[in-house]
């Protein structure tokens, strides 16, 4: 199963693609972020994103894309940004045919290092240690988007699970 | 011309079409709101939005897109819907091949009625009077999508000029 990990930003969208193997390794196939021109006009900028994410899917077709959930931003204006490119990459994702899920900082944090309050370094260290990279992923941006898609990969079986046992 | 003002959000969206005539005079041609589920889930509701403003740019072709530009939200869950809703208005109006512009609340109320503090109601008398129609036009996300295309097309020629006589 391949899940590709967005963490969205319109100056910078980090992207990590993850592969899950039948014995449960988890490898990293793809990472990297997607840059936009700040002195660019916003429409030109958000076409840029878009296309990148557009490529990205159609490149690696990934069963399920993982887009970071924010809620709250240091101001409003990056609020606005951010929401611009998560809207974005749900859509293309959607578009696509993905499975489209969204976890926050927190649960991703719980899910990899056990606690939601756990440093953004710790985070990275998991990262590296379930992907079996030598070093940690960087940027941040990157690891982040790595970060959620190995969540997706912890939680959403577990998820199923449950659905599947409420149903009996 | 045709200029079509959008007042982006998620659960409802405003639009309105406007048309200059040679002599000067507005019409406003469509306005209604592009509404979505809140109980269904987030990409599935954004591509309702990008397929039914796909729709309508299709269907009227407008010369240019004006989207509101909004920098402060009462809280930073608006923002990121605000923000999902206008990034998917902004792209969609560049891939169409339109012109986009945005413009702040202020400065539709600075065009229209010539302070920027003037008050919602004021805003959809011009409006109203404006566009020669007899009523204020409801909901007031139609209203602001209307105001979004008169004050473009107000605040257009004379931002053209200005430009030509700089380059001079």
């Amino acid at each position: 199963m391949f899940v590709l990990g967005i963490d969205p930003g319109l100056s910078r969208c980090g992207y990590g693609l993850v592969r899950s193997h039948a014995n449960g390794a988890l490898e990293a196939l793809a990472a990297g972020v997607v840059e936009t021109d700040p002195d660019a006009e916003l429409p030109d900028r958000l076409r840029v994103l878009r296309d990148e994410l557009r490529a990205l899917l159609a490149e690696h077709r990934p069963a399920a894309v993982v887009v970071e959930r924010v809620f709250f931003q240091v101001n409003a204006r990056t609020a606005m940004s951010v929401g611009q490119a998560s809207g974005l990459a749900l859509v293309e994702a959607s578009a696509a045919g993905c499975d489209v899920a969204q976890y926050t900082a927190n649960e991703v944090k719980q899910a990899l290092v056990g606690y939601g309050g756990a440093t953004k370094l710790q985070v990275q260290r998991m990262v590296a240690a379930l992907l079996g990279l030598h070093e940690e992923p960087r940027p941040p941006d990157v690891a982040d988007a790595l970060a959620l898609a190995v969540c997706h990969l912890h939680t959403a079986p577990l998820a199923r699970a449950i659905d599947a046992a409420g149903r009996r």
